[in-house]
């Protein structure tokens, strides 16, 4: 593994195209990918839809260390993921004898084929735990297959997390101003310049009617970063400007 | 252009990547897209590295009737959307005269070199209208380069929209139902081998503790939907399920 850890998310259902659906795993994934180490560096919703989820999944396990997929893992024909994947794989979809075990005693009685259609994995998969529901996430290789329910799969991720071999989690350092982007943009550039290692974004936000702009440094390395917001610190007094309270 | 009218979003943004930034933008995109009669297929996400968005972009230009990029073409070192997009097109960046006089009008005295950034574009590329903050999107070919910021990416969007040349736009049916997902899936998946031209999901909810589906049909053909609408409703009924309100 190279010494950043990459991953991408694919997010698979026609629900957050068609905006009926608004995403929420994106952010959840990125902020504790970044935790563990690994930076989120690419992410593709796509529709439930064969022709184009293989491709694309062929394409991004190739070129990311670690690819978690999101959605369509249910119980209902339209849920194709495992298929996909497979696919992606060349390999045949199995009953897991472990995830049918799993189904068989969380449901009892009222287990149902469409409800063991979720035991389906591609050969050789390992289970990732779901102890919101049972129906369990898939490891394959590099590729995680989680649910598409924010709840669970958040659970899945954490059950998966302690496994994954990240490297420096990125520390940030935000300041937001009572400036404008365009008032700060020429020395913000200038010091981009001098710590091309530390990654500087800004971004304008409104509070009570004025503008403001959110300055943010972000780094593996502690003291370039301390050292990097003390000059922004610095141009931002220069430039008359009033450092505000950080709004979560 | 297919009879099936195509579109694509790329995200650009470091800050939706890090799970600083929710996404709002795609949601929106989907749904008023699809009013238009354009059909949202992919969405990438991506961070602000050329390296990343000129392949990609180069690659979605072809395959879709649209591509809609949001963020990264405000005034700071950091957005460079418009050098992405003039290079995915091979065309030099140059200063639009009409932005140009549109940002001076606008910022009077503040005008500085820094908002004179956003007066930049690929050689050729007309304008898109911002009655917001007036800094205009831009339209190049079959791609639209649109704000981050929602509230002037929706008004950016909303001036290009009546020159979109869309086909028959998706009309869906929802039927939120008291029952859980597997109890439907057998149902559901033999009306969908009936109605192969009606696109048909299931979405599971929560609501006081007990879970539902939300059955969703869509189609471009009105009498195709409410056919298949009908079974449904019969479906629900011999399965015994109640039919709920449906939630926003």
């Amino acid at each position: 593994m190279s010494p950043v850890v990459t991953a991408a998310v694919m997010v698979i259902g026609n629900e957050i195209l068609s905006g009926r659906t608004q995403d929420a795993n994106v952010a959840y994934l990125g902020r504790r990918l970044n935790d563990c180490g690994v930076r989120l560096l690419e992410v593709r919703v796509l529709p439930d839809l064969e022709s184009a989820i293989v491709p694309a999944l062929r394409e991004m396990k190739a070129r990311y260390d670690y690819v978690f997929t999101t959605g369509g893992i249910g119980p209902t024909h339209d849920d194709i993921t495992v298929d996909c994947v497979a696919k992606a794989f060349e390999r045949p979809v199995v009953e897991h004898p472990e995830a049918r075990r799993l189904l068989e005693d969380y449901y009892g009685e009222r287990i149902n084929p469409a409800r063991l259609r979720m035991a389906r994995a591609p050969e050789g998969a390992s289970l990732v735990e779901n102890p919101v529901s049972r129906a369990p996430g898939l490891r394959i290789e590099n590729v995680y297959v989680l649910a598409g329910v924010p709840k669970i799969m958040q659970a899945q991720f954490e059950a998966a997390a302690p496994e994954l071999s990240g490297g420096t989690p990125l520390q940030s350092f935000t300041l937001p101003v009572a400036l404008a982007e365009s008032v700060v943009a020429p020395g913000l550039e200038a010091l981009q310049g001098r710590y091309p290692d530390v990654e500087m974004g800004s971004y304008p936000y409104q509070r009570d009617g004025r503008y403001g702009t959110a300055l943010v440094l972000r780094s593996a390395d502690p003291g370039r970063l301390e050292a990097a917001a003390g000059e922004l610190r610095d141009l931002v007094a220069e430039l008359g400007g009033v450092v505000e309270q950080e709004v979560a």
